[in-house]
């Protein structure tokens, strides 16, 4: 009698527990965009780093302009102008004014800016019509951040706000988690690169360039291994000349590990340290996953051939495993809720992950498809997996069902 | 008297005008994740391309199997064996099966597959013990996807399911349309680039790294150029030259077109078909938009150079009219409504794009940081804009509001 199968929950812990953080590495600004920080960012400078002009104006003593009205300006001489990023600003003297530029460094002796809106705007004398406040239109050192201060912590994900941030403190570089390395390798004699002519029995490969893509979209480095053919010896080694090579975080295969005969995947991975399962789900029953001791101890994942298969194995097990793996704070596909528009039936003891599209107006979701998993056409389609529980039969059209987003 | 404002509506237009759909493109498969179909993608092949098993198992001609149970099988001569990709499958002679392995060619002859556990699997001799119905387990040509079916249509957004479906249908390349080239320059002699030491009066650099980011996020292709002084004649000579370089849709700047002297941009562009206008929005008023004649036309957009205001003018204006440029279906941000957890103020005739984060349970939306246009350490924490109308002056508490999430 075959043992149960092990449940969805159990195979994501095994892999999940394959992929260990990747480690910290230093990263360009400009190469930052979508990473994850693997240490909080300290501000090397305060925000702003020196009083400056919150106007374009005059710098001034206030005390000196008592009594200044539209009626009765006072008269200045302006004895410097001081554009944004002048670095040699003198001294403000009693008894003058400088002209000064939004953002540009506030001379000693200043305590107010006038906007230029109350003067006459000259440039060798100017005429003020206010009595400004003292401290008016300065921006003090610190008021924004303190140098020292953490202004992103470890575990940001990277957006164009983030990035300006980092680079307004002076960060040049950004301490990131490694993107993980995934090697990915498609497994089958009868595959051919897409753009060549097929012969009868031959099929186009499409798992390799579709993992390598998801594997890209979940943040990781994909390398697409092409076309080992169905030869234990070959695939052995063309694996052990890669991983040799440098960082591998992951071999992720596809196809070879069903029942039959010529199951190249099966053959080269049994007795070394890969454990083939079946896990109870549809689609995506045979999995399999491990380390291989002989090649450095180097995480293993099979997923199954069919591209349906394949594609909803990688969402359930790997994916999240991943992004974890890179520090993402949100690992897993976002979850909502939504009412079945028609009603099924499900097989006893299997978690099925169904195809869908959803109404965010009406909170509906409809299946797209079928659940068969060589059934290519309709993927495309889905925007979101619907879930139904091992231990339903049957749902209603109504059921409230778990979704997963495919596309945040 | 100054004119009123142009508003932000009218702006919006003025720059979605600039750029024109950007031309289509063949690109490999590997490089299109994230990226547009300018074209639909038609199916070269059937899906299956050829008849083929759906387990592992025998091919047989069901009629010979008559009368065939547990208690009494049939035996049969294996004359052949079929793994998925032979290419040269025999013809099935009467009185004999082939063995046969999931998705391998179904010989001619045969009109049947018997999976392998309803036989004792057997490699030389066979005994088989059902009746299977003739078409048992035989996928046939075309029952997924038919050559010359549209299996992607122009507009899609690839994901690794749509790269997999091309992939599946023979496509090495896909036509898609070309990333928006954009060139960021940020202006200002008080510039300083993160990682060198600060001069008092200096700042460093923000908004290029931030709008480079912005600019690839939003699925462009960035190109930074950096710290052009405060000239005019040096500023003119650096454009010219990248831009006739080669292929490049907009140069997009940030500050130097506020009212002081020594405004840059203001002073490089004005008279050469760039208007400067005021925008009745908060933060983010100055704005610029036009086509340079003396640079091939070359669409110019420049936003204030503060560094919230500039973000903020990115999203609201340069990202939607990119992002259209570029064929994508969902140019603009993911916009929900949410209640304001706090009342708030705001001055009539500007649109108010204050920064906050999402309580997407309690459905409520929060200020972070303030409105103030200079304060960049609050940025690095806002997931979303929330907008306050233009003839809205005071909100209160649990009004709703409408929010852009900054993280789709």
């Amino acid at each position: 009698m075959p043992s149960a199968p092990r449940s969805v929950v159990e195979h994501r812990a095994v892999v999940a527990a394959l992929l260990s953080p990747t480690p910290a590495e230093d990263v360009p600004l400009a190469q930052s965009l979508g990473r994850v920080l693997a240490a909080d960012v300290v501000a090397a400078v305060s925000l702003p780093s020196f009083e400056n002009s919150a106007m374009d104006g005059y710098a001034v003593r206030a005390g000196e302009l008592a009594g200044a009205s539209e009626a009765s300006p006072v008269a200045f001489r302006v004895a410097a102008d001081i554009p944004a990023g002048r670095t040699d600003v003198p001294v403000l003297e009693p008894g003058t004014v400088h002209r000064i530029m939004t953002g540009a460094p506030v001379p000693a002796g200043a305590d107010a800016v006038v906007p230029v809106e109350q003067t006459d705007g000259g440039v060798e004398r100017v005429l003020i019509r206010v009595v400004p406040e003292k401290g008016a239109y300065l921006r003090h050192v610190g008021e924004d951040v303190h140098a020292g201060d953490v202004v992103l912590t470890a575990g940001t994900v990277l957006g164009a706000a983030q990035i300006g941030v980092a680079a307004a403190v002076g960060s040049a570089t950004l301490p990131l988690r490694r993107r993980p390395v995934v090697l990915v390798l498609s497994t089958g004699s009868e595959l051919v690169a897409p753009g060549t002519p097929l012969q009868p029995g031959q099929i186009y490969e499409s798992n390799g360039p579709m993992l390598a893509a998801a594997v890209e979209d979940a943040g990781g480095v994909a390398e697409l291994l092409r076309f080992v053919p169905d030869d234990v010896e070959q695939f052995l080694g063309t694996l052990r000349e890669r991983v040799e090579e440098g960082a591998v975080d992951l071999v992720l295969t596809s196809g070879g590990v069903s029942a039959g005969a010529y199951e190249v995947v099966k053959d080269a991975f049994t007795g070394r340290g890969v454990e083939f399962v079946k896990v109870g789900m549809q689609p995506g029953g045979p999995q399999g996953a491990g380390r291989m001791a002989e090649l450095g101890d180097v995480a293993v994942v099979t997923l199954p051939g069919n591209p349906v298969s394949s594609q909803v194995s990688f969402e359930v097990f790997v994916r999240p495993a991943l992004r974890a793996a890179m520090g993402h704070p949100h690992p897993d596909r976002a979850v909502v809720t939504a009412t079945l528009s028609e009603g099924l039936r499900s097989p006893a003891g299997r978690r099925q992950f169904r195809r869908g599209t959803v109404d965010a107006v009406q909170g509906t979701v409809r299946e797209v498809g079928t659940v068969a998993s060589h059934m290519l056409g309709s993927m495309a389609l889905a925007e979101c997996f619907f879930v139904v529980p091992e231990d339903v039969t049957e749902l209603p059209a109504g059921a409230p069902v778990e979704v997963w987003l495919l596309d945040d």
